[in-house]
């Protein structure tokens, strides 16, 4: 089962174009990255939005100027080893494609953030159901009203994942995500969706909604989709990154992300 | 000021009569116990009932038989250096006593269990809130629908204290309170009092009852009266307990109770 293979394995796939999709359920147990590439101009901006905004902006990895190496990660060529890319001029997405070896500049900054997979994989270890594992979709995400700290170009408001679990599952789950400050860590918000400006539950502003049973809880997550929505407020003149759910995966392991 | 005694000076003041009341404020950072003293007899099924109950009876030390030592928690003399006891003959209160020296038998077994001014000076000391504290009253506790695991004659429903807070908040009060298993741990619910058989929050089983401000949520605790509880449905032939407010003052330190 290609499931199994190692994570360089897949990677050499991928760098092949033998496999071009969705990496959800590739390589269980190691770490899989959300990716932003920008000009070297905007690097330090980015990386000062992502130290003040840890929650939804976990920077695990970051590039050095026009080299496409991630040594940190693994054996690895950022501008083929992700199964697809978005590139953006001027803030717009032009091009979604499988390899962007031709599109690669001696200015360009990797940047490797964590991803939500590491703590859902760390939950259901524990034996706790993730609903949008269970019913197979993707995670609700919903823009907030809670502002993150700018950083020259970078701003706007904190985007959100949303998990329900009885009250003492969602205890378990801050105590889980707690060891986890890298891939979102604890919960930012539980109960009351209105409390940070979410309307309505069963209309996610992207993925898919999921359902909540009687006695549950909604449980919120810092989400990776907020430096998108940064780099969406920033228009740079050049961005790169990796399409929804088409992640970097990496040689690192989840455990290795625990900080206890 | 009497509350910067060390620990050691306010037992002797206790054991000497010049303090009787309750130990709330009094030697700060250090861990008070509340006290169960029961009969050889029923020792070994006091003590199972402990084990398999961890977070509302959180067994901090116990004593050997008819010793009134308890080395592990500093120089003392059980008999004399909690301010006040109360005495239970066939399951009724029948005494409130300042010493129980007199009533000493070479089969008693002393047991000290964790209490929540441990985790709320911790929550104190990061800044948040504790509302029954702010407020100047006793915490409002309440009976639920939660089964313990009974042991022998010991049996009953959890008995949980509530304190409000704000959902950001109470995500960084589990995050604290699991660093302390030995004083009650982690919430082990929040939000919906009914889901675990609690009425009307304004009517508190035990203590005062607190305002919950728009916004907040209750999160609750499993609480030190529930071993009390157990011990009115044993009815044993003979036992001391502390009385309420009037614990155990150790030379142990909160921070000593910390697993990380």
């Amino acid at each position: 089962m290609s499931s199994t293979l190692s994570p360089l394995a897949l990677r050499q796939k991928i760098r092949a174009g033998e496999h071009t999709g969705n990496t959800s359920g590739f390589a269980p147990g190691f770490v899989q990255c959300n990716i932003v590439i920008l000009p070297a101009d905007l690097a330090g901006d980015f990386l000062r939005f992502c130290q003040l905004n840890p929650k939804p902006c976990p920077l695990i990895a970051a590039g050095e100027p026009g080299n496409p190496a991630l040594p940190l990660l693994g054996d690895m060529d950022i501008r083929s080893d992700v199964p697809s890319y978005r590139v953006f001029r001027d803030g717009e997405m032009t091009e979604e494609i499988p390899d962007i070896t031709n599109l690669w500049r001696d200015d360009l900054v990797t940047f490797a953030l964590g991803c939500s997979f590491s703590f859902e994989e760390a939950l259901l270890a524990d034996g706790l159901e993730v609903r949008n594992v269970s019913a197979g979709v993707n995670v609700p995400m919903y823009r907030t009203n809670i502002d993150c700290t700018g950083a020259g170009p970078f701003a706007g408001k904190m985007v959100v994942s949303m998990r329900p679990f009885k009250a003492a599952d969602a205890i378990r789950a801050v105590q889980i995500c707690t060891r986890f400050p890298s891939v979102h860590g604890a919960p930012v918000h539980l109960g009351d969706p209105g409390l940070i400006g979410i309307g309505n539950l069963a209309l996610p502003d992207y993925g898919d909604a999921v359902c909540i049973k009687e006695g549950e809880l909604p449980v919120f997550w810092a989400c990776g989709v907020t430096p998108q929505v940064a780099l969406e407020a920033a228009r740079p003149s050049f961005a790169i990154t990796h399409s929804p759910g088409c992640m970097l995966v990496t040689d690192l392991r989840n455990s290795q992300l625990a900080v206890m």
